[in-house]
């Protein structure tokens, strides 16, 4: 069995039921999520061992998330209790024109707040193929970012294939670095990358004329990179998005089927399933078969409440082939 | 700030959740609603001052009725607490091709038997900018068609603009009278018609061969008459409508932009978001701006359960203007 | 008032609320469902009196089991209670490109164990103008298909009309019996049969080139057979469907208009509807109009959450006529 | 099997989930009730046949309100289904020294306008053992008073025994008759009466020093009369009452246990659970046993939510024998 | 009608259904409260009129707590809407010998960083007779600590009556200070001090061998002091308290009644309902009757789900004069 | 960290929620719960290593059942999936004077058939200091006794410490032995004894005259007795019980303190919680104590809705320890 480790926040995560909109509901339902414990989720499910990192509040609300990931089949076992607040992230659905939002209170996070000194690598690492990390991390905090460069370090130390999702948000990085003055050397440390022109642009600081010229660019200057991989969405409306992704190697590029999801159930996790599926497609599968893998993973997961994507390696791979989409299973 | 009065029957809506049948519900989820309410609700979420003229049971329920208007940000100093029921509807909401229904059960409400004598129409109408009323409230009973008479009355005497939702109802005006023995004279008082052929052709008792004979018979007949503004929709299913918004003035049309509305989560109150949203537009925009406002406002409330809006200036002017529709904020 | 009859197991679904995986719920939402009892219930709704055969554990699921027959209209009287336990079937919606499931823990239920020795067929059939059964009850145990086989000749000697639905399904005739080996008897005494040619091979383990092939074949060697109908759907996904249906007379071929199901709330019980609707139209209309009927009846059902149509008369004749789709009843 | 017929109102009745408080709730929880018929559904549950006899408004929450009277095992089929509106009550339960609360709203409800001329009593009273009628019904309206005093001539005519809750409610009343105007001859031809010192005072607007005065002057006056029966409450709180009750026959009194009702669920109903259990006990044991089975059957409906009794002959008995109370079964 | 400020923080308070622990849910349910808004609230249910004064982050969350606001009857014209975020308490119900748990999640949020400098003191206690604070506020902050003796010094100045909460908690007065640094001269400027030993020991951080000896000492120390008020409870259970309050004038003591609350449904905001009571009493009663009202709304909010009493000023009468516990009241 | 063992069945439990009758609920709350693993999620959660060895279904309803121990914190990784199905029970609560009932459906289910040969006895003994199984694993099938014994002398062999809860239930035994045919060898291994007379005399099929003459017989006859231990509980109704416990050693008797268990939330898994809580006990404190933490473990879980204790340690000791019973926790 593969081991991976991932690491990253874990929020609570408090959602008004259905439709409703923040100013009307009466109860939040009640998950736990972060972008890189869902790809260890995805990845859990499919029966690999994934180890995450991250740091909870010593108390129930902290119990509760480490036990959910236990759920979802994550070992746990090197996630340290510590003083300080759960971040959260309330997330109301959007539905039609209207769109989905996300009120961010992660601030002061009993993660954000780690330094990560206690971590054992050697034993976190014992075995371990793969590890990934996203962007969000070392947007958090001052401590989240070297924390970050030190895990990429480590695993690189071990010969371990990092992927990273650039991720790119305007919203973090208040800590007082820009993105640019930390990324480029995150980005060095990693063999494959999720991202976008935009998050190029913004991790490097610099302007490219087009997504040729990021490929260029990238291949030349991070000599670990193996492959990029992006995703193009189309948002028709908050029910309604088109997807597919590409993958590009040195030399080659795969592209994955466009899917049509309208219906859509949840859009949050969709691109941590991708990631997910692109790791274990990655891992198990040729080039071509990993990015329709991984697209029908993250294609999948808009039709599953919460985070995590929660679908079976048969699921995903009958949908990437095309089977039996919307019978019912008896 | 805008001062804004509304005026008419607030009802209790009971709804079985979700798609489920009457015949099947084990609950009811609770909302109160009523159009010009609705109307007034939408104003006030924008900021403006809005008052709404009704009355209610003196029991707990019309409490909690006036607790939610009050939620919404409504002012409920004037209404009256009276012996009497509270109206009721019963909402089952449609999905696909079967329809959605509505079951009154408002007859003998306190509302319908309130005369409205002791209304200080001074301090009701001091400072005020509108005021807005619909077809609903003439149709209810003797004493509410002489309540909206007089309120028209009073708000013509302060030079107040009058808006009205025509809202040709069969299922009422079971009092004793027909709409055309009572409408016109509201109409003359009007000046925004919000109305298709169908209520004018109902209101006045008369046949027109053309939107374009109805708009001309209505200047000419009308003196205050403003604006006449209608919404064309078309149903392609319960789930699924088209619908797009003219205002005709004197001299020129504008047009709105056409909406697919599919995944539709509740199509009740969309014209009164519409209704609230025209005259937002008129108090603040140039009249082709007004439509489009109004129609984003009507067109996104699909998307929101309940019979009020709750939706931002700032979303309803990224709709009106194509930004970033269904993508996720954060 | 028509009397029918309609023998089949009813189970107790369990289904996560809305969206949700099992994986990931916390309750089940309760129904209690079973291919033949819909069909009855669909009859009930509209009128006619309907007795269901079948067996209940003596115990408070069994009796809840009952009382939900009751509630939808259906004469529960023959109905015996005795040892055993209930058969479940665990449902989970599927939605957009993510499959329906069901999980069958039927095995060794009341039902499956009942011999049906106990029924007393002069009552039972008193005034009966239907019957109806499904090739469901023959695949769960000797025993059943044994009951079924009797409850034909009997309704034959009689003179009933009888409808069978074959409803081929791979994952029962576990008892040791293969379809073809208890089958065709009780075709041979349906007058409609509902099938299409996957069910016609399966139930005669013969290969046909063509539903021609099948028809020619099924009027030459079925005496009593009156009418074949089969629907045929297209799964876009599990959100959006289209369906039509045909009716083959010995000389004359009837088709339905063809809907287009976006939005689904619920599968289930669509054929069953469906059917309901047949044996309603085939009563009351000529065969054309019941195609219609019939199809009508299955396309709403997909809007009604749980196993039972739910839907009035009038509701299926409108739809039929292409009258008010979508819009709002008041 | 006893066949047993029950007349009066069925409501809606509508609560908030919980604790809750009207003002406060977002939901009301669907039962459907009524005196006379929550007795006739506990008598059902025991396996007698019971017919009730009221009238539903034709739509869909008066068919839901026959469902439900259907799945209690009723007999719906004297059940007209007329225009109308259906009579709804909000219960808002009580807890601890907060008091439940109930607002009627059920006047011109379809039942209380009907005048039951369509009724065939031959074909209603066929076979019937006892009639049940309570004190509510002669108090909705002048038509109903009128129906009541018709039913108990038809049942008296046929020998068929009457039990009478006098059940004297100060918010009814309101058609323009005083109780005693009415309530004696209904009394007159009834043969046991479930009524307290104030009934009596009340239905015969007399005064009475004692409930022995009481006793005798009913024994006097009412020649039919054959068992006077009385419980009696003690509402520590909402959550804690102390109950037991007294049959007087004309020579003997037989008193039943006393319960301590701690931990109260729902108190509505289980004045009705006391009298459904009195006709049972009196159709099937000796007096004392039937106090006794009556009082169990009282006692135990305070732990059922909703109206009706729900509870089997087997649980009855055994706290009545005071047998396992509060152990788990299994 | 008498005009009442408060002034505090609200929080969004976060609890499990039911008796669920923190580790178990899938839900929260949605309340918003504090203990100075929830003394105005109990306020404005009886009809008087309450502003309060408090500052919300300018996000959906915070427009929500206002909406709640003012749905229980509160002006909430003075709030600031700010950046920052929401304070949170996350709650879960005890019961039996399980103690309820509250997790704070207050720090930094919008409240505890307003300084108060934009508040027209003029306009807010423009007719005002009453202002209440608790020793909560002075304990979140240095600005909290400066906002709170503002608003003391601006009320003294105006002569308005000034009643205190000490409400001494540990685990807050975090930012530097301690109480004894900021109380006595909060303490100072306040009329009625709602308070026993442990808070007049913390607040002075002074040693007293009796309640005689606080008594003496306060109102020798303090001029403005009329009234000292403190409460008895007695924790059986979380489920069964038993509770009495006394007040001490200069020379005269009132008790109240003792009340047994077993089966206890929220145990928070009772000291807030008790001091709302208790502003409503001396407001319109004698002493002897306001401590009474004040134990009789502190008791029966016991009953009510939420931070917040909803009780009526009949209901809280008829408690403490001990009319009709427990019954249906109809 | 201490190392334990637990083996037996893990069920589905279905549940009405609330006090809701199996006939009038639509909807099961959905937990995992056995007596055995519910022992082992009690351990768990207070920091040791514990392993549950069982057998699930191969389909998504064992996965969510795997899922929910991982949650509980236990490891599950030498669970096998196999085919067959779940066993199921149905639980509704009891309340007042209305008995908790229990429908068992766990016939045929994947453990009952499973034979444990595939178990790797080295790999799950390794470390361990304690294995605890129950008298219902025996009780299930001839394989489920085989599996039962052969890990009781795997255990033995290595010097693990065998707990044992007799737990004799007359329902179960079905499958062609009787208890004394099985358990006296069981017994035998076994080092504590959770049982009382009853269990002792089934298990035996012996008379004793009292439980002296059980403790003198057991120590006698299982020369690797270290302890019986024996609870007392009287219902006085399914809301309260009164409830104690004493611990036998060979020459000393040691008694828990008596809990009045009034307002009782979920009386299920409470024999677990005092065998956790025993077990947490013996390995860390003297018996005197031991005896005492089991008995608050037992306790406080009837305030814990599900199958599961979720209590911490400190809250268990604060308990044991008379300590801030019932109060607020901030």
């Amino acid at each position: 069995m593969k081991k991976i480790v991932t690491i990253g926040e874990v929020m609570l995560r408090l959602s008004p039921p259905g439709n409703q909109r923040f100013f009307q509901t009466h109860s939040f339902d009640v998950e736990f999520g972060g972008s890189e414990a869902n790809v260890g989720a995805a990845l859990a499910f499919w029966g690999l061992h994934v180890s995450h990192l991250t740091a909870f509040p010593d108390n129930e609300i902290g119990w509760a998330a480490s036990g959910q990931l236990r759920k979802n089949g994550i070992d746990t076992r090197f996630i340290p209790y510590l003083p300080g607040r759960m971040g959260v992230y309330y997330l109301e659905q959007g539905a039609m024109q209207r769109s989905s939002q996300v009120i961010y209170d992660r601030i002061n996070s009993a993660f954000s707040n780690f330094d990560g000194k206690a971590y054992n690598w050697d034993e976190i690492f014992h075995g371990v193929s793969w590890f990934h990390w996203s962007g969000i991390t070392p947007a958090l905090s001052a401590k989240c970012a070297e924390l970050t460069l030190c895990s990429l370090q480590e695993a690189r130390k071990r010969g371990i294939t990092v992927s990273g999702d650039l991720n790119y948000r305007s919203n973090l990085w208040r800590f007082g670095k820009e993105p640019h003055e930390v990324m480029p050397e995150l980005m060095a440390l990693t063999n494959v990358m999720i991202a976008g022109s935009r998050d190029f642009k913004q991790c490097l600081n610099e302007e490219f004329k087009s997504f040729t010229e990021v490929r260029n660019m990238a291949f030349d200057r991070f000599p670990h990179l193996e492959y990029i991989v992006k995703t193009d969405r189309i948002s028709h409306s908050s029910s309604n998005n088109t997807i597919s992704a590409m993958l590009f190697a040195k030399k080659r590029i795969h592209s994955s089927k466009s899917y049509e999801l309208t219906h859509i159930v949840d859009r949050v996790g969709t691109g941590d399933a991708f990631a997910g599926g692109l790791i274990y497609g990655l891992l198990h599968f040729k080039p071509k078969e990993a990015i329709e893998f991984a697209m029908a993973a993250g294609a999948i997961k808009h039709s599953v409440p919460g985070d995590v994507l929660l679908c079976s390696l048969q699921e995903i791979q009958e949908l990437a082939s095309g089977e039996a989409v919307g019978k019912i299973k008896r």
